[in-house]
């Protein structure tokens, strides 16, 4: 393990020719003898040599590595984005450099040291940008695409679920149920899916008539939703459903109620999330949730990219883009439903 | 979004100073005068220029990149072990370079690229490592933690739970339990995981003067296990206890026990697991499952990396280090138990 690594410079030695002919022996494109690039490869085969990509990004101004920022992993709906963005860029010889990070300071923290490596493209999922880490991006030519956030910055692409419809489409769904004491768990109130599915909601509410009967923060996080979920249930007059922001909350809200309050859902109270990925989907939780399509928001994600990619490559210009991807709500039995009501429920045109 | 990247040559330019001042400017330890290294910040910044971590890797021989290979993330243990390992090389100025790719050959290709990269380091959770790969990273002089797995190549230090012993304790738990018909729900056959765990287990089971009532494979895939298990309890000699080689197989059976054949578990069938993270702590789900202590293992993996490269950086050489952490039976609601028993279960002496 001790070995030094095999260099450029050794497989010239090898070979018997200079060192920037190793180098474009390696480079795409570049002009160099067949007879040369031959001696070049079985020296570099003899040697254990791989080219450097690093090296070759100087020449080429491409490093091939995707920066991608998360917030956290343990809700399902990201290591499902992760996954899907890397197979993405993995079939276009691209790979991500993931940088783990909270919300908010410490996200733009470590945002700040991906553009110490020279990243082709940036995807924030689940990050919020601040305007000085987009500029600085704008100022570098790399592409920048948030995935389930939006943040004000121009330059930067935006890549959303229907959070707003969903929120609005829920609100109409549970009336129409005969919900009367409709409550609302938020999400980290500062990010935009808290903020646009929280106003979708409220404007259903007022359409259908209703009104909030209670709102508690669960911060997207398992126990603060277990926690909010258990005190309101333990009100004096506890909702008989909750729109939980996401299904990751969702789910700790069901096992709360069901196993710390033994009550039944929905028979007691009705729970309904936001996501459609991962557990929601599992028979034990059977959440009706609104879907965020995880793999168009991927497929949307990679191609937003790569077209900018190309474009900050060509030295042409590139125009942001705010994709929003319809979503649908599914029902299933987490929920008491309209009469007549099928797989999925619309709002009435 | 279309304007090129700010080079060292357009700080030069602005800073009035050539480009290798600038390129020492932003080397630690590189010699400048004060003077010039001012202007070449204030120059810097003028422009929105970064220092570029790539260029500096080349006079460092340092990427600060760790390559990291996962073969899925879709069960809970690998987002939290990827999460943590991300988390612990940051706190260092490492990133992770992701490389998401199946079991075996498609793994073992993308393997290959990861070595495109300068990486200073290389982990693999979940990944087999050929011989050929282990050859090349240790001629490289690239250092080979492989966590949750293991492989015969010498050169890689390995980071694993106690998956025999483990394996071993469930079986004479279950048989103590009193169950007379235990099979086994094998993962994917050629990983060292569900080779130990079944050499243990089956070790138990002869120990304790009982034998394999029913063996299936699951495949580590939520929807095979599932089927298998069904398959199992609609025989004609249904099984009263089954070992699932991990929780993400065990959640899966439990679904489609309770929900799909309305089973009750543990009163029809005990239900035993592996890894004791993610769901099957969830009250909904309760698994008895031997422990992999994640975070243990995050750690040792991150420590046992860094000093394996800090030894290959001063050209030290380094012992590939063989490191198990011990685990423990947490016993929950899944499955029937001995008299007497507590939170945990061990071995007698």
């Amino acid at each position: 393990m001790a070995r030094r690594k095999v260099t450029s410079i050794d497989v010239a030695r090898e070979a018997g020719v200079s060192q920037s002919a190793v180098s474009r022996a390696f480079t795409p494109g570049a002009s160099v003898a067949e007879g040369t690039r031959e001696k070049v490869h079985q020296a570099a085969v003899r040697l254990g040599y791989r080219p450097n990509a690093i090296a070759r990004s100087l020449i080429t101004r491409r490093s091939h590595m995707i920066g991608m920022a998360v917030s956290y992993l343990d809700n399902h709906f990201y290591p499902e984005l992760v996954q899907g963005i890397s197979d993405h860029c993995q079939k276009r010889g691209y790979h991500i450099l993931l940088f783990t990070a909270g919300e908010g300071d410490a996200a733009n923290q470590e945002l700040q040291r991906a553009l110490d490596y020279q990243i082709d493209g940036l995807v924030l999922a689940s990050v919020s940008l601040s305007s000085e880490i987009a500029d600085r991006c704008h100022a570098a030519g790399i592409p920048v695409v948030m995935v389930n956030r939006v943040s004000d910055a121009p330059t930067a692409s935006k890549v959303t679920g229907a959070n707003e419809h969903g929120g609005r489409t829920i609100a109409h769904f549970l009336a129409k149920a005969g919900h009367t004491r409709i409550a609302y768990l938020a999400g980290l109130e500062e990010t935009s899916t808290n903020r646009d599915r929280e106003t979708g909601f409220m404007a259903g509410l007022a359409e259908a008539g209703a009104s909030l009967h209670a709102r508690a923060v669960g911060n997207y996080s398992a126990e603060q939703s277990a926690r909010a979920a258990t005190e309101m249930m333990q009100g004096s007059a506890p909702p008989d459903a909750i729109f939980c922001a996401n299904d990751h909350m969702a789910i700790a809200v069901m096992d709360a109620l069901r196993e710390g309050l033994d009550l039944s859902v929905p028979e007691d109270v009705s729970i309904v999330g936001f996501d459609n990925v991962g557990p929601a989907q599992w028979p034990t939780y059977s959440i009706t949730s609104f879907s965020q399509p995880v793999d168009a928001m991927i497929e949307a994600t990679s191609e937003t990219l790569f077209e900018a990619i190309e474009a900050a490559v060509e030295g042409e210009a590139f125009e942001a883009e705010a994709i929003e991807l319809p979503g649908k709500l599914i029902v299933r039995r987490s929920s008491r439903i309209p009469p007549g009501t099928g797989d999925t429920w619309e709002l009435p045109a």
